[in-house]
């Protein structure tokens, strides 16, 4: 592909079960340890290859739950100790992001750091190259700068960038500002931004300086950007880091990155977007994962397992078969059925999204094992 | 109930896998093998039950094939060794009760013997039992008498008797005569037949003088009459059954007993009715069991197996749950699961007829292991 970019280093947080992959995603194989497209390799493998080109083997980092790390560690042979991050407990993006940056700036002060979903499906990874190259001419310029994805169709399932002025910068000839961010809309609005050109998807991705992003927190999150800051400074001390760890991390604010980078750097015009013309999803719900193995034939079933012992004359869908089981399906339309050992799941593409609820309710219900 | 009646002998044929209910039947657990109404009994039993105030324990025959012989006996430990007459290999109702008549006929021959399917669904037996006493009453006369049933809907699931005049017999006040036996018709007729008050449902139950029966059978099928002679001269003789059976069974014409018997008996008049009054099934389907197990709730999921390990917000439909698997079925109507070891079937109600097909399918694909 290219030579990796000396001054870049790619930071992979990979926590996150995917509730609305039940029972396929579960806590202890969260969907990050999937194969969700048939390509021989986990979404956390996939990702890994996509940023080695870029970064080097030497210059990603994965940050994953201490439960995690075995499988991560088996999933990534290549990967130096140092760059498994481990989370005491999930406190969502800012500081999973943030603690990365930290310590990596702590290493290197003028690092420019990329960060990067290890659960979302890319494919054409040299449109992926050529937009993250994009993306750090950028944050060399001292923004903080995403990879937007122009919408296909008018999704409810991501959140949207709304592009604001074009930007000049030196090797980045698509960047443009930021004017917002704006959550998951309603299909009207949906609908409005698909028509408006403006609007891209929020793909997670972001590249910067990592003492740009830690200013941003600084700024807009002081208290979190403090505890931050003590855990990176006894980060890369084995006898310092468990004691500052037990009294920092739970002190540490939940809140995502969008909320406190993305939004308050866009209001400041320092929020940058390259357009991602890739293909991207983010394998949210079972009716993603059906349209992204139906390989472009909306009337087939997609099937993840063994084709063999299925038997169905089921139009779209899809089937995900973990077990040696014959599975047969008559006359149902847009179907779902994860079939695994402990746990069945039956629902439609339509009801995807609601798989979650199911989730919750296994928890109240005391059937915690099968989560 | 009642005290037996002294002459009637009544036959269980046990046969049929009962393909529309695969995965829950097998060839090695077909229908009647199955606890399909959570009564705690299978139908075999509850066969049995109905049968036994009747005619009494000690005479009741089940014919059925080999393979069954043990399942049988367990399920029945009361039969006595001699009515348990097994087939060697299904040669279709008028053999299987002709060959069960002609057994009876020369151990007792003025016998009144009774066939009832071992795979019925019947509830309010004291109304069953009033029906069979009125139609030994016709047998008594030198009729064929089957019981029929008042439809309750225009159903293309079952065939239909057409009840013709009054029959004036002693002890059976609801008797008539019989002018036609009626295939499963389409939807159309099915309605005709409806609002037409002459037309039962045929539940393939026939009461007749065992030599009554057997002279229909002569009549009509001459060669497999001398066939059932042969056999039911030798079957009580243990040294002489297996060469008869090596050389008879396997010319036995496979003929179903509605046309060798019922029909051309209708058309010479000698085939009467009685109105069954009790609630009746024959459990045909997955369609057929959800309505069984909905009792009379008609948006409620049916459930055959442990409720507490089903988690749904389906409307209307059924899961048979023979796994200790995690069940979560979300938004789906009229939903058919059937969760098994070794098969798992995903359907609706509209299309539980069509099962049947998935295990002419599966033998095709060479998958007879799961039938």
């Amino acid at each position: 592909m290219s030579t990796p970019v000396s001054d870049f280093h790619a930071i992979i947080p990979a926590g996150g079960i995917g509730s609305r992959l039940w029972p396929l995603s579960r806590a202890d194989a969260p969907k990050f340890l999937h194969d969700l497209t048939g390509s021989g390799h986990t979404l956390l493998q996939d990702t890994w290859n996509r940023l080695e080109p870029l970064a080097g083997p030497d210059r990603i980092a994965v940050v994953t739950g201490r439960a995690h790390r075995a499988a991560v560690e088996k999933e990534l042979p290549g990967i130096p100790d140092k760059n498994v991050i481990l989370e005491s407990e999930p406190r969502d993006s800012t500081a999973a992001i943030g603690l990365a940056a930290a310590i990596l700036a702590r290493r290197e002060p003028d690092v420019i750091i990329g960060s990067f979903a290890a659960d979302h499906v890319i494919r054409v990874p040299h449109l992926f190259d050529w937009a993250v190259k994009q993306a750090i001419a950028v944050a060399r310029e001292g923004y903080i700068c995403t990879i937007g994805i122009p919408p296909t169709e008018p999704s409810i399932g991501f959140g949207y960038i709304k592009k604001a002025a074009e930007l000049i910068v030196d090797g980045a000839p698509e960047a443009a500002t930021v004017e917002r961010f704006v959550e998951k809309p309603d299909l009207d609005t949906a609908k409005e931004y698909f028509a408006d050109r403006s609007y891209l998807w929020n793909a997670g991705m972001f590249i910067s300086r990592a003492d740009v992003l830690l200013g941003e927190i600084a700024e807009s999150r002081p208290q979190l950007y403090a505890g931050l800051m003590d855990l990176a400074e006894a980060w890369d001390d084995r006898d310092a880091r468990g004691p500052v760890v037990d009294r920092v991390w739970p002190t540490l604010e939940k809140i995502a990155i969008d909320y406190a980078v993305a939004e308050p750097a866009a209001a400041r015009g320092r929020l940058a977007v390259i357009p991602g013309h890739f293909d991207w999803d983010d394998v949210g719900d079972f009716a993603s994962l059906a349209k992204l193995n139906s390989h472009g034939r909306p009337n087939d079933l997609a099937i993840l397992g063994e084709n063999a012992r299925i038997l169905s004359d089921a139009a779209s869908g899809i089937v995900v078969s973990q077990t040696n089981r014959v599975i047969s399906l008559i006359g149902v339309k847009d179907i779902v059925v994860v079939d695994t050992p402990d746990a069945l799941l039956v629902t439609t593409s339509e009801n995807a999204q609601r798989v979650k609820g199911v989730v919750d309710a296994l928890k109240l219900s005391g059937r915690g094992e099968v989560l």
